[in-house]
């Protein structure tokens, strides 16, 4: 195990981190509330001072296998949700340890699930920071490591591995580090442009930063009590329109850059993901059309809603609670589909479904015509075995996480409804589920317990799994404690 | 397709049931409610007609591959289930065909969900006939004809692969002919036993039948209106013992006889499975030890409901709709691990569960030690691959079967738990779910429509999801309604 190594990129992740907390304390001179942001000022120092401290010495090998690659991705977004909550915890403005803990994990793994029953009431640093977690959370801080920070090896692929979702990783370019970039610059426009529309159809600056980081990194925190349902619809549909397009394989917009946008349009992952989303609308706009004044108003809600859930973001343009138990399940569907392998949404991923459902039917065709074994392929190309596995692999690992988990929260004893999303809408990321946590409602009534389960469940969620599950065996932690290889030191 | 060997095998089905139909009209010899029981007559001769018709022209070729067994044994299936109903529907006592056949698909796939209010009101050789239905269906019909009917050729292994549960079919002995009387006799000499025992215990020779026939199945129809609640204890625990033993793999039964009790306890499916239900029975006792006066009640209760939802008879012995979310949530865990491979009880299986785990955790350990790619293993022998393989692809159809099903039962607009459970509880094979088709409710109230899905889900969980997947394919309609190879005459 490359210990040295692994704290030398926890010990980078926190000097970044050092510097992103910067931003709301700039953000706090602006509105005058110097007495809430002064806070960000401590967990700044402390993050930079552990940071220097974890990075003085170099590591002598970078060599890095995935093993390491899990290891420090885990323990990197761990670290970064302690340094992250202690501006809401010191400020008081969320008195428990635990809850903003809770905040924070659930912004920087871009959930939204939230603890609290009013945001209004916070000062505008906090809920600026609120929403910032999701945007660096949404496209992955070891990614953006890997962008800035001039790290030798070429071993940072296992680092990229274990963050970036999806079944296998695909590199854009031949270098980590331009891909890296690549994917940031993308993230960073596409996050600008919709910050300007959202200004142009009348949102405060504040309010369209933040919303438009909420979107980006499909995350869900939003800066108004009832989330997005006192927005004008044409708020609603440039939201939308952006949750989905966030949720899109951004190997897709690579590709419509450098020319290649037919290629781009014939991915079939995409092309899955979009009609879902199409067909998902329809079903909700028939069963909600009578509930609303018009097919307009029925539209509108219903494809925030599907948008919304499938690429995780969890944003709220009504409370979706109340709908029919058709569209609710419907919805319960799409959070675990999720969004595109390569975006920055979660759950299960569209690639992944795309590959059961072949695994599927070549099942089937086996037991028809006994003598046929065709390749499956994907995009034309055909899949390797191994890829294959790890989806299969994958889907085992999340029903055991998820009924593990269900049957941890169920000790609360509430019903199953409340505890079975409450599940799903953490390890999948999205934020809102039904019942007691449904869109007008909130975490805070879970006890501590509870809390650390579901914030598990974020982390392994958008980590998609398998770091945090590593993380947890006693083999690397006896690795890590006991130095023996040449590159333990 | 082999099309007049399926027509053989359906007529030959159907002659048996028309024999086995005979049955419940002499127990309405007995207990003098002839009026009843003469309408397994007309049921009896339709069968025995379209039965002798379907067998007068024996098939030229017996060859036989594993998708006619599948086409076979589903069509097999539906038409007994069709013929079954009849006594139901025509005698009046159940007035619509829909929950005639609804009854009948729950009794032969030993699920045990019941249209009915009220049972006691039914005449006995109905209810004799409800849990005969268990009794047959739990072993198998085909299986049932493979030890009683001389059919020639050597590809009947494909018939009893369609049929018997689990992830791979083991011979007990070369003959399957044999293989199929063993199993047979051993199921009876298991039933008869514990016929006997409840009878010392205080049952009526009838109840005890009953009782017997439905545990054995592990059915869960009764006799009594509260099923087994107003059972003294000593019955409860017979019962309860009972259960656990139909759940176990038959093949250790066999090697008892055989004087290879050893190497039966170290059957690995069979220790898991004895210690899930000492894990559940603990944690459920410890739930309600509370509820109940003492603590040989609340383990009585524990007991009987952790043998009775693991096996998946669905008997009940308390109300447990109204116990804690944990329990509940418990024993909707236990609903999906289901029974052991080869036993007569459904659900996903000991098994495929053990595999499934062995998996993930030789994932994480090829994470952790980079090279190591040891075969797994099931007792000390090596899996093969193809078997691993057919549990991913188990799973995961598994996945897809329930969550259209939970969609289509949505659209009724009853709560999640009532959907959710009710899913659970026909495609494991149990009988009663929570909320609204807890185990003091029952399914009449769904419409038509719902009752449909459902039906598919018992016959899908009954027979392991292919067979009846297969049977829609365009593809083996085709095959059937154009004969063009040489088999096909």
């Amino acid at each position: 195990m490359n210990r040295s190594m692994i704290r030398f990129v926890i010990g980078s992740v926190l000097k970044v981190e050092a510097v992103l907390l910067l931003l709301p304390f700039l953000i706090s001179l602006l509105h005058h509330e110097l007495k809430a942001g002064l806070w960000f000022l401590p967990a700044a120092a402390i993050a930079a001072i552990v940071g220097i401290l974890f990075t003085i010495k170099k590591p002598k090998s970078t060599v890095f296998y995935l093993k390491e690659g899990c290891v420090c991705t885990a323990m990197s977004w761990i670290v970064m949700s302690v340094a992250g909550c202690l501006p809401f915890w010191l400020s008081g403005e969320i008195p428990s340890f635990t809850d903003a803990l809770f905040e924070t994990v659930s912004g920087f793994t871009t959930t939204g699930a939230s603890i609290l029953l009013e945001v209004e009431p916070l000062s505008k640093c906090m809920l600026f920071w609120r929403s910032f977690t999701h945007w660096v959370g949404g496209m992955g801080v070891l990614v953006f490591l890997l962008a800035v920070v001039p790290m030798s090896g070429g071993s940072n692929i296992n680092l990229m591995r274990a963050e970036s979702p999806g079944p296998s990783v695909g590199k854009l370019v031949p270098k980590i580090k331009s891909t890296a970039r690549i994917l940031y610059i993308i993230y960073f426009v596409l996050t600008f442009i919709e910050f300007v529309l959202l200004m142009i159809f009348g949102m405060t600056p504040f309010e369209a930063i933040c919303s438009a980081m909420g979107t980006a990194g499909t995350g869900g925190f939003g800066v108004r009590n009832d989330s997005f349902v006192s927005y004008s619809p044409a708020i609603q549909w440039i939201v939308t329109i952006f949750m989905i397009m966030f949720g899109v394989n951004f190997n897709a917009y690579y590709m419509i850059i450098f020319h290649q946008a037919k290629k781009a349009f014939k991915m079939e992952e995409v092309r899955v993901y979009l009609s879902v989303i199409v067909t998902a609308t329809i079903i909700l706009l028939l069963d909600t059309v009578h509930v609303y004044g018009s097919v307009f108003e029925a539209l509108t809600h219903s494809a925030f809603q599907v948008a919304s859930i499938i690429t995780t973001t969890g944003f709220a343009s009504a409370d979706f609670d109340t709908w029919s138990q058709t569209s609710r399940t419907v919805l319960v569907v799409l959070m675990f589909i999720g969004a595109c392998a390569g975006s920055t949404g979660g759950g299960i991923k569209v690639s992944r479904f795309i590959l059961a459902i072949k695994t599927f039917f070549k099942e089937i065709g086996g037991y028809i015509h006994s003598k046929s074994i065709k390749k499956l392929t994907m995009d034309e190309k055909p899949v390797e075995h191994e890829v294959l596995r790890s989806v299969n692999v994958f889907f085992l690992t999340f029903l055991f996480i998820f009924t593990a988990s269900v049957l941890l929260v169920s000790i609360e004893g509430h019903d199953l409804t409340t505890n079975f999303t409450a599940v799903a809408a953490t390890i999948n990321n999205i934020g809102p589920g039904l019942s007691m946590v449904g869109p007008t409602c909130n975490f805070a009534f879970f006890n501590p317990f509870t809390k650390y389960v579901l914030m598990f469940d974020m982390l392994a969620g958008r980590l998609e799994l398998f770091p945090l599950l590593i993380l947890m065996t006693p083999r690397v932690w006896w690795e890590l404690l006991h130095p023996t290889s040449k590159h333990d030191k």
